[in-house]
């Protein structure tokens, strides 16, 4: 006979973003925040004193009219004014709308009217882009300017700096109490094709996120880690930095404006006692060319992460070997919160050193737990962890995403609940997922698939190239065949025969690209990655000898 | 005007046991777990086949007519079976209900019937328990031993053992989809007095406690980790081990029955390279006694996790210096799941040594993300975290508990939603918790309270006394006075007027006792604590000279 009726007895507390500010005021009040400004060449304050004005802030824009679900954008750099409006509108039950300043002006126009907001809070720098834009900005009702200094002449209506906004609200603001899956900020993608798509994240996700980002074998957030995050806070959050330090007690050090900036970075690492950064490799290539130049150390740091892009070998090794510094290659996406994998080693991989700890450290690493991984081929049979075979790479989890904002024609996932990263990935037998290519350049040659990536990196070895992509066009009996694009040196005369003996041995035969063709040069989004859809549109009418 | 309603747009994946099991099967299929059985002196097996064999377990209960929510008992030491009834039961949408085999038979007989167990998994070592329980157990369907070798003959109708109920069911038994609020075990908490109380965990509670306690602050649990819960599976869910090992990949070593054997645990820790292990004191005073007469080390071991009591300084200080292990003192409670707080340091910690570092490790630690903390007056008033103020330890959060099974009267939580440890603490300024008394046994003197922990450790001290107790007296005028209960060692003569003057000086003027007794035998519980309500009614009619 069943057992009678019964029902679990623990409390229902919500997993929202206050209860990480609760938790930060409460067990570690005293928590640094450093930070570079336009009006503070250093600044520093307290988690309770940043929570304390996150209440004005919450304040000031209730008493504006701010109601659950608003959205409040920001054009901002990484700084303590920034921290402030994270918790302060997200706590107050309004929605966070981190705008990366680095986009095209008609798209930076396209996302804060699409998103409807309703106030924005922009650092001076970006005052006259702001100017040129106000017109088209059809939901705005005020712009405030994240400084403390006196606001010029503008033609900007109500133009105010954030100081005089916190001015407007008290400090003794009480945060409502919210349901987890309420809305608590968003955060636009911009493909290459097509308008920027919204992935709204949720208190629960962004306090899971957290929690899984500072496990040991994510990032190992402690209360004896301070934080550098160099990956801007209109970039995925973060990566979450701003939430999962605080969840630990870790200090926090924000570069402001200063992010790919070597001298300032190497600064603010030694005189701040920094342990933990994360960026882009580009940010770390700029600090490395700094430390080699000037001759200095990176103090007590000892560990950087890696992601957005796949970081170069020379980086990892340069870190370990001269500074001491393990870098942790990460993997995710603006529609997971970001985080889905970080690289950290097996017990049998802790001593590994040479070629097999850099091919082991080239991987993007593994699944933490709360991301459901697989890869899979055209029919979405899923693939085997084998290290071999390269499929779609799906993922699914309470932080990843499963739709766009407003954007009904936009499937985020698929019907088992799966969403398609669009990347190419590997899986091997310990569970380490490396990224071979993106799904729309991958090249599909005969049923089987050719990673692009793996051929322009083989071509790029080669002395006399200075860039190289691979794409794939049409073959009437393959489908497609890859075709080798290359950016000479100055000067340098490699031939087409010269490059493709690369490939001889080092890739199966029918992956070896049928021709090459020489450019002047290779087009390139704003944000630097190669444009191959432009590429292949250069190379629409292009016919193989044999083809 | 107001943003366009929005919604978060996220994936709704709920959190259960299920998502920890299929987390490790993807990730970490040959993840290893080594046991001591009855039949067993060492088993090994893996993640794969344990899952594996969980559904078989599932498919045979579901085949016998298990629905969503009914209990299965186990009366189990911690190995594989205890391991598969974890995941077998509650992943197939039942409660697993762990049985404490060391309460009285007819706490066992009450604590069965009130859950409604359906079905029970036990230990063959409890068989002749059973067989005499087994005409008071009206909702048991049947008893199974949790054993490959063959049952007994014996009184109970249909025994058999674990591995022919597994032959029942298929391994390709699919798991349902469950909610996260829904029930996945329970723990029976016994106090001092009434029927033992039952805890009803949810999915959710389950995985947010392990997430939280595999965090670097807490027990800081990665996949290089090997751990050996010496902390029975039948007291709190092994303090989650269970469950965040897997989470993340990390290799288990169950040993068996022989839980507080030296000897099995030091060559359990040595010849499976184990690297944490968890337990309360007397586990590692027995150890550590093992140790010292043979000569042997802890290989690997880097760190024990110590709670359920005061860890004595010497046990730290031994393992520290003999062994070059740390000690993690951790508190907790069943009621929440059970973890509140680990003792790991602060940054500016690190490198302390002496009494320092031992006065800072004598603490419980500090309170992780999910669980609130504050200490109170007799008023509910918050006492300040000053390190000094003592005061009734509440805690809030989604891993503790909101109430007890069918136990209306017992209220477990207050109007704001605070629950009551039963827990007189202090809270310095960085936040470490540390135990002071049980508010049942604080003194309460003319409006201060007295902690009888602090004046029983500085008793204790003296070399006469064996034993020592201090409880509250009636007092005319300060309602309450301590008194000095005292068992001196064989021999000693060691007078009142000495004992008293050892507090001279060491605590305040007004907590020092009133008064000494010496007595032949101070009372205990069946778990080994004094028995302190025993004792005040033995001094009911005591009269204090002043009084």
């Amino acid at each position: 006979m069943p057992s009678p009726k019964i029902q679990s007895l623990m409390m229902n507390s919500p997993l929202t973003i206050t209860s990480i500010l609760r938790h930060a005021e409460s067990n570690n009040p005293g928590g640094r925040i450093v930070s570079v400004t336009a009006d503070h060449p250093r600044h520093e304050t307290t988690y309770a004193q940043a929570f304390s004005r996150a209440r004005q802030l919450a304040d000031a824009l209730v008493r504006r009219g701010m109601q659950a679900g608003d959205r409040v954008g920001t054009l901002a750099w990484n700084d303590f004014r920034h921290f402030e409006a994270y918790y302060g509108v997200s706590c107050a039950g309004g929605v966070l709308h981190t705008v990366n300043p680095r986009l095209f002006p008609e798209q930076l126009a396209y996302i804060i009217n699409h998103a409807a907001d309703r106030w924005l809070l922009a650092d001076p720098v970006f005052l006259p882009l702001l100017e040129k834009l106000a017109p088209e900005l059809k939901t705005l009702e005020g712009i405030f300017l994240l400084t403390g200094a006196a606001v010029p002449e503008s033609a900007i209506a109500g133009l105010q700096n954030y100081e005089s906004l916190l001015a407007e609200g008290d400090a003794d603001f009480e945060w409502p109490e919210l349901d987890e899956h309420a809305p608590s900020s968003m955060c636009y993608t911009s493909g290459t094709t097509g308008n920027p798509k919204g992935v709204v994240y949720s208190h629960r996700s962004t306090v899971l996120h957290s929690m899984a980002s500072c496990l040991p074998d994510m990032l190992n957030l402690s209360v004896r880690d301070t934080v550098l995050p160099v990956v801007p806070m209109f970039h995925v959050n973060a990566w979450g930095l701003p939430y999962s330090v605080p969840m630990v007690g870790g200090s926090l050090v924000f570069p402001g404006p200063k992010m790919a900036d070597g001298e300032t970075l190497q600064r603010l690492i030694v005189g701040e006692n920094v342990t933990m950064t994360a960026g882009v490799p580009t940010v770390w290539l700029a600090l490395l060319q700094y430390l080699e130049a000037s001759g200095k150390d990176l103090g007590r740091l000892n560990r950087t992460v890696v992601g957005g892009a796949a970081c170069p070998r020379a980086i990892m090794q340069a870190f370990r070997d001269r500074y001491g510094v393990d870098t942790l290659h990460a993997w995710g996406m603006t529609e997971m919160s970001p985080l889905g994998t970080v690289n950290q080693p097996l017990p049998h991989q802790q001593d590994l050193s040479g070629d097999a700890w850099l091919d082991l450290k080239a991987k993007q690493g593994r699944a933490v737990f709360g991301v459901e991984m697989k890869i899979v081929d055209d029919d979405d049979n899923e693939l085997p962890r084998d290290g071999k075979a390269f499929g779609a790479l799906k993922v699914r989890g309470p932080w990843v995403c499963s739709a766009y904002y407003e954007r009904p024609e936009s499937d985020a996932h698929d019907a088992d609940g799966w969403f398609s990263t669009g990347d190419v990935a590997t899986i091997d037998a310990d569970g380490f997922m490396q990224i071979t290519d993106r799904t729309k350049d991958v090249i599909k040659s005969g049923g089987e698939w050719i990673s692009s990536i793996e051929l322009e990196n083989i071509a790029v070895g080669h002395p006399d190239v200075l860039e190289a992509a691979v794409i794939g066009v049409p073959h009437p009996k393959w489908d497609e065949r890859p075709l080798l694009v290359v950016v000479r040196r100055a000067g340098a005369a490699v031939s087409p025969a010269e490059l493709l003996g690369l490939y001889e041995g080092r890739v199966a035969k029918f992956c070896i690209p049928d021709a090459v063709e020489f450019v002047e040069a290779i087009p390139h989004t704003a944000t630097g990655k190669i444009q191959k859809m432009e590429l292949r549109s250069q190379f629409a009418g292009y016919r193989l000898a044999d083809g």
